[in-house]
Parts: structure tokens; sequence; C-alpha cells
């Protein structure tokens, strides 16, 4: 099942992909959709009667705008971490997103007034459908509500102007996530052996295989759930694969007018515009 | 005025300090109520025909139990950077936690299964009432709704396996939050030259005052604001003075049974006793 989380007249409604068309199932709240296997197997019932919706006409949000959180995951393939400042650590590395810096397809990346630093990082994401708490590596998948993209945009900077690299993963418009959840049935186990590749303007920039992450998808959800709390709605950016701009000589960052494209397998195409914050009203 | 946010019937609620007695405003959003000071003014007219409440027979929650997000500043107090592995960065040092880390006051912080080095950060808590953008130092205050009390309670050697402070900072039951916001208009400008102390089992542990911060509440807010929009109910979590118990010779750890105090000046104190996780259904 693939769900699109839109807009509409003020409200937050789902559509469920029919094919090429859309069923519109209507106004719902993303986080309660994603609550629980059952209410997949009622919304797969309640779109054979649902109305087609136009998703042109209405506007596509991240499929969950508003996470409780969102936990990135850094140095998460060992080809990145060898590009970046860091040592391997033995534990996965795990940084913030809060949702103000969140964008759905198609919207544009904002380069910020204050930086020119702006780069990508192409990386599959997770959205919890079941809480997950001390579960162990076998039991882990079974929380998972299904996978998306997101395009973990980063001023660099603003990342390494003190040891924490929150601010520079946060500002407004950079957390690029979508198009759509596909919900995990639809994909190999553990959204394992998935090829990504992240384009800039048309030329491949990235490109890595999901099965390379150091901590898989089962073990984030493990380790993270010995110490927090994993709700319907979480999402976790599993960390992106080497070729990141900062790290190339020169560097290459993203410009006004660039394009950049983040691809996985059977699950779609992230795309977004990049624009300067002052061409944004 | 004094905000107490409770739960009752499932249902969350707040009550107003008037001297002793709590007036009880029902059932209210506790981000709604903080959102715009024309709030408060509406509030307080409320109060006066409102039943009295006693808070014993409610649960407590934290002022604001589910943040947009939760912004924590590290290294604000210089003789706080001098007893960490870190040099002062010239520029704030910011990590999350995520609202699943909260507690009220007098709930246990919770001492995890997987670590005993559970330390105590006592700090200023400010709570967002107006939406800042690039807003200026000088117009930073306008967008505080008021300030309460937070225990940023640190599971040391998870917040240093990685270069990320996260998984440290964000355990289940380790972020007391309260007992009570109290309105910007009842404190000095910025909640500035106020003493702060941490105290465990009635020893002080960490003795400071708000105006020895490195980066003023006015200054966190201009700051944080030229990267990320800051919502209503967003909490900034202001960094915490000299004392903790993991920069000691030996290293002082919190343990099952005891309590740990903070108190701020005007404020009021947020008192929690100690838990074992296993210990707590």
């Amino acid at each position: 099942m693939r769900l699109l989380t839109y807009k509409r007249d003020g409200k937050q409604g789902m559509a469920l992909g029919c094919g090429s068309d859309w069923a519109d199932l209507g106004e719902i709240d993303p986080i309660d959709a994603v609550t629980g296997s059952a209410k997949f197997h009622a919304l797969a019932q309640a779109a054979k009667q649902a109305p087609r919706i136009d998703i042109s006409s209405v506007e596509v949000l991240p499929p969950i705008p508003r996470p409780g959180k969102i936990i990135c995951v850094g140095l998460n393939y060992a080809d990145h971490t060898a590009e970046s400042p860091y040592e391997q650590p033995e534990y996965p590395t795990l940084f913030p997103r809060f949702a103000t810096s969140l964008i759905p397809d198609r919207a544009a990346i904002i380069r910020p007034r204050k930086s020119h630093e702006l780069d990508f990082e192409g990386e599959l994401a997770v959205v919890i459908g079941k809480t997950a708490r001390h579960v162990s590596p076998a039991e882990a998948l079974s929380h998972v509500a299904g996978y998306s993209i997101f395009n973990d945009a980063s001023i660099r900077d603003y990342q390494f102007k003190t040891p924490q690299w929150t601010v520079g993963k946060n500002f407004d418009g950079t957390g690029a996530f979508g198009p759509v959840l596909v919900t995990a049935d639809e994909l190999p186990e553990g959204a394992a052996g998935l090829a990504v590749e992240t384009r800039l303007n048309g030329e491949t920039v990235q490109r890595g295989n999901t099965s390379d992450m150091i901590y898989s998808v089962a073990d984030l959800i493990s380790i993270i759930s010995e110490a927090i709390t994993l709700e319907p709605g979480d999402v976790i950016a599993t960390g992106t694969p080497a070729g990141i701009g900062w790290a190339r000589d020169p560097k290459l960052f993203m410009r006004p007018g660039d394009t950049v494209e983040v691809e996985i397998d059977q699950i779609g195409l992230l795309r977004n515009p990049v624009a300067d914050e002052d061409a944004i009203v």
C-alpha cells in the first residue's frame, strides 16, 4: 500500500495509491492511520468504495507532517564515515530533526540567509506503527508501519559550529520527506537490499544500498528502544551513504535553481528544487 | 500567573494558582493556553469564577506535556564548560529532548536498566508563547510565555558513546519539567538574576545564577530563530551551571531512593525521587 498525506481546506487527509489513480480516504490523522497494522486493512477496504482524488489539486504533505520525534542516524554507512571527520562509533550516532524543518516532495529546499553550505543526504526513512520499548532485533520489524525517503539536507558550517550537529540539521525547509509511505509488507524485510541514489541536476552524487547500513532497521529500533520509547508516527532517518558535497574537493553545495532527487528502489522518488530563503514568501 | 497542567479522566486540564489555592480552568490544551499573551488575560478572568481544585486529587503533568520541540542548550555556563571535556564554542550548543523523556514534578526519575551513570542538571526552562523566526534580541522576550524548571538528567556513558549526546539525554523518565509555568510578567526581564540550586538528598550540588548564562534567554531565542521557527509550546532548557556528578572525583551518580531537587528563585521547586527502571510498573 502506498499512502499519500495531503491538506485540503486546512485539514489533513490521506490518499491510497491504486495503480496510477489515488483513492481518497478523506480526512484522517496520519499518525492515527499508521497506528496498528489492523488499520491498514481497514484503509484498504475503505479505498475500494472511495472516490478518486486528483492529487495535483491538493497540497501534498510529508507522509507524517508532525512526527512525535524524528531520530536521524549519522555515520551508518562505512563509506560515509570514511569521508567524515569522525571515527566509526560502536553505537548508532543519533541526532534530531524537529518537525519545523520538514518539507514534502516537490517543495523547495531552502538555502538559508545565514549560510550557503547547503548539502544533500539521501536516505531511507522508517515510520513506526506500534509502540516499541525494549524490543529485540527479532521483534523490531513488527513495529514498523512502513518506509519512505528522506533528504537530510544539512547546513555544514552550522553543523560544525559546536560539538552538536542539531542546528545544522534543523534549518527550516531542509528536511525533505516523502513523497509517500510504502507499507512494510510491500518491501523486502527491513527494507534491506534497496538501492539508494541521490542526483543533483540529474547527475548521480550518492549511490548506496540499504544492505550496507552498519545498523539495520531492526538493529536501530532494538537499540533505540533500550533507551527511548518509539511511538506510532515516529520517524527514523537511517543515515546516508558516501558522496556528500562537503567531503568533495572542491566542495559541492546546492544552489538556488538546482533540483535534487533521492530515489530508493521500490519506494519511489523524492524530488525537490532548491531556493533561496529570501526568494520564498 | 502560575499555571499547573493536570490530567483527569484521561483529559488534560489546567489550574491557576490563587495564593495557596488553585482555580480549576478545566479541560484546556496547554499549548493553546500559552499561545498569545491575550490568552493569559482571559485565563485570569476565567479563574475568578472558576471552582477550586485540590491538585492532590489529579495527576500533575509537565507544564507542556508534549512540546512540539524541546531544545536544550549545553555549555551555557562557563564554570560548567570548564568541568566538561569541551572548549567553549562561539555559538550555543544545542541538543534535543524528545517528549517521551519528560516526567512531571514528584514523579520518579528513572535509573535505566542499561546504565547506572544517572546524573543531575538543574536549569531554567523557557516556554515559547508566540512564533519566532528571525527575531532580534530586543524583540525576543516578547515571544516568551513563561518559565519553569528543568532537571536535564543525563545518562553519561550513553551521552559519550558517539559524537552526539542525543541518546544520553533522552532515556525515558529522565527529563523532569515543572512543577508550574510562571508567566513572564511575574519575573525579572528574561528571568535574569535568579539563583538556581540543585540539591541531592538535601545537599547542595549545583549553585548558579541565570545571569551567568553565556547566552541569555533573549540571545538564545534570537540565535535559534535565525535557523529554526520556534512555535508556541516549544521549550528551551537553557543549560546547567557547574557541579554535575560526572565531573566529580569520585563521580557522584543518582541512585534509587535518592531525592533530587532543583529550585529557582521566584519560580519554585522541582522535586523528584529516583527509582530503578525495573522497580516501576
